[in-house]
């Protein structure tokens, strides 16, 4: 696969902004913009050394088209691995519009989604685990997800990969050299060697295949329903919880979010709320109906939050306990959070009286934000971010955990057979077929159909 | 006014993209980044030259937050005459804000809107028109609004301004000079001289000022209201005339625009369409109601499409005839364009008919797009074009047309004086509003409150 032509993509947001980044790549990058580049010194592009960078005006036949700042990365040291030009223009659409038009009619053609990407890992920049973890990064929403992409991205987890599968490499060549000489029966692979590392690929693949656990939901936030009545307070609270994180975010970026956001960051791991429509909301249509959806709602969570109006406990207080017995009975393995909210409504003693009928009662004020600290570190403890402290690699790729439980299944094949001896010709086949998908991990092995699924999930411009 | 702090902000939109640039100003600026930025090839930021881009990551304390490009500007050769990092991180919003709030916490405070311009201007880097055509090129949707934000830019306007106010001062300090020989009745100032040169900044005012005309229409839009029934199909042509340009927005930046957007560009001016209800739309409700504010629209509008079915005309014609005139009579200041929609359900004949009836009548088919290059041609014969192609200087700005409205009133006084032979001290007080007047335009004259006034227009980060 030969990448000669020249691409272009706008490398910023779209939208409004001081200024936009437009990124063009290619064999000719640089001698394509130098015609179309004045510099405000009389500077050539062609002549400038790689990583400087240039003012000057962008001119289409004589129209100025805008004062730039053009950078320069020549090949291989750049992002693609080819010459690239990054041209930092005003933020007007317009502006941006003429500039990638202009260089459409010179020689660049519109980059496809990744397709930056695509090119950094066929010109060996990046391995493929490496280059999803791009993607990752850019939708990175906190803190957890962001560590995690940040690790991959630096090769912690391709690099492990990719080191077992040279050592199992050399096991097959090895073993490839013994059906060479099948009628001597000799054996080169040491098979107390082979043992120990099949074990150690083992357990490697079981520990990466069991940190996608942690890595699903990190990656795409705990699933958190909240059940209780209407009016009982859930929006209050969403915005308790909120709170901190979003005086932040309007503060730097400038933007105002009028909604209520359902994914919130608690303590660097994002939670994702389930629309929370109360348990009884519909009952007025159909008896029940409101019991099934909030059912649904349970079983997509993680965690449960029930949530009622301590102050009308006196009138439902059964009610509530049935309600909160049938959760636990239905599903026992859910992690559920029994909430009593207005407590600053209550007396000590009511509210006593309150925990003394429902235990691990936590008794908060969404309100004055009362108890909010708790409800944090509660949620937090349901989740195992133990893997996540000790900096160990997690897998949040769907495509990885897939691959890994192949490559597992492949392994296990190879153990099988070495425990019962088979001959090395058998062997050689389930090593290959293990060898293959260890290598469509970190892309050792890769075809046009798996590139084409992974970069079309890629924004255009990276 | 000194400014030695550092001021960081997004200088690329926030939102959804590859990457995104954060910039910091200040006299430390590279110094203040410096401990943060770890060079992957162990190079360090204070060493390295001006306009060079360095790859490595930002760290906070053990954390790695990303992996960057930074670029470094050394003051004065920097956008704000200041030494300038930029760091090109990737587009994710969590990271932006992390590399934000680092150096929030480590001697940076967030840039007020327009902060890094108003430093270029008051380190001299750009006089203020041109700083204030920084915000209008960002803004500038179309060719003819970035065609003139672009000279304004270059200083095309404020050099004029400029070097008239200089001879100017040049006269004015010959008048003072009397003043101190007033005893002595000798004449430094060459009147002749003085009142050729009167005559030219008059003659430069009243150009610039005149042109404030066709400025503010190309800056804001020359506003078109189109006046018909319900369902005679405004929507359609509106379409219709946005059809070229919506296909190459969409095209390049990979948006959707779903709704119709009210300012279309044609001939590169923007033409804006004032919400366009039916003369009788309103007409069930109260009787005349609707063509009030049919009469609203019109005098808002430059421009007016009178567009009716032309299907409807056997039935309808008295009316729309009436209503023609109506508009005719009591807005003969206005240009109208009356169309025929639906042309492509009648015959040759009917169409000839109808010209017949209604001269200068456009007939035109939104549908099939018949007549549409005949009505843009038309919108475009409206429009003082003149002055855009040969490039002269057009005032586009409020602010620089107050100034020079007030800058000519001035500079009358001072030729009424001169005509009138009055007193050298009365004759040097008008000249001094005059030069304070010009002064304001440049910015060569300034206050705090006028600069917080025009850079509070800005986006942050510019």
């Amino acid at each position: 696969m030969t990448h000669q032509d020249n691409i272009i993509a706008l490398a910023s947001p779209s939208g409004a902004g001081a200024i936009a980044v437009i990124r063009i790549s290619g064999k000719g990058a640089i001698s394509l913009v130098a015609p179309f580049f004045k510099s405000v010194r009389g500077k050539n592009l062609l002549d400038q050394k790689s990583h400087t960078i240039h003012l000057g005006h962008i001119i289409d036949a004589e129209r100025i088209l805008d004062q730039v700042l053009t950078s320069i990365f020549k090949g291989p040291n750049s992002y693609t691995g080819e010459d690239v030009v990054e041209i930092s223009c005003h933020g007007s659409a317009y502006i941006q519009q003429q500039i990638i038009q202009l260089f459409l009619r010179n020689g660049c053609r519109m980059a496809e989604a990744g397709e930056f990407t695509l090119r950094a890992f066929l010109n060996g920049k990046l391995d493929l685990s490496q280059a999803e973890a791009v993607a990752d990064l850019i939708a990175s929403e906190n803190e957890a997800s962001h560590q995690i992409a940040m690790q991959q991205m630096r090769g912690g987890f391709s690099t492990e990969i990719r080191n077992l599968r040279e050592e199992l490499l050399n096991f097959a060549s090895l073993i490839e050299l013994e059906l060479d000489f099948a009628e001597e029966d000799v054996e080169f692979a040491d098979r107390t060697q082979f043992n120990a590392l099949l074990k150690r690929i083992r357990e490697v693949l079981k520990k990466l295949i069991d940190s996608f656990a942690v890595g699903n939901v990190i990656k795409n936030g705990i699933p958190v329903a909240i059940v209780g009545e209407p009016n009982v307070g859930k929006s209050t609270l969403l915005n308790a919880l909120l709170n901190e994180d979003r005086a932040i975010v309007s503060d730097i970026a400038g933007t105002t979010r009028d909604t209520i956001e359902d994914e919130i960051s608690i303590g660097g791991i994002g939670f994702r709320f389930i629309d929370t429509a109360g348990i009884r909301e519909t009952v007025d249509v159909v008896e029940g109906l409101g019991i099934k959806k909030t059912f649904e709602k349970i079983e997509k969570a993680q965690i449960v939050i029930y949530l009622f109006d301590a102050e009308k406990f006196k009138v439902q207080g059964s009610t509530f306990k049935i309600e909160i017995e049938t959760i636990k009975n239905k599903y026992p393995q859910k992690n559920l959070i029994i909430v009593a909210n207005k407590v600053d409504n209550l007396s000590e003693k009511e509210i006593s009286n309150l925990k003394s009928q429902i235990s691990k009662l936590l008794p908060l004020s969404a309100k004055t934000r009362e108890g909010i600290d708790t409800l944090q570190s509660k949620l937090l403890e349901f989740v195992n971010t133990g893997a996540l402290r000790n900096n160990e690699t997690i897998v949040t790729n769907t495509r990885h955990y897939d691959a890994l439980i192949k490559a597992q299944e492949e392994i296990e094949k190879v153990q099988i057979g070495m425990d019962q001896d088979i001959p090395s010709d058998l062997l050689a086949i389930d090593l290959k077929e293990a060898l293959y998908q260890l290598g469509l991990i970190t892309g050792q092995v890769s075809n046009d159909e798996l590139l084409g699924n992974i970069f079309a999930n890629f924004c255009i411009g990276k």
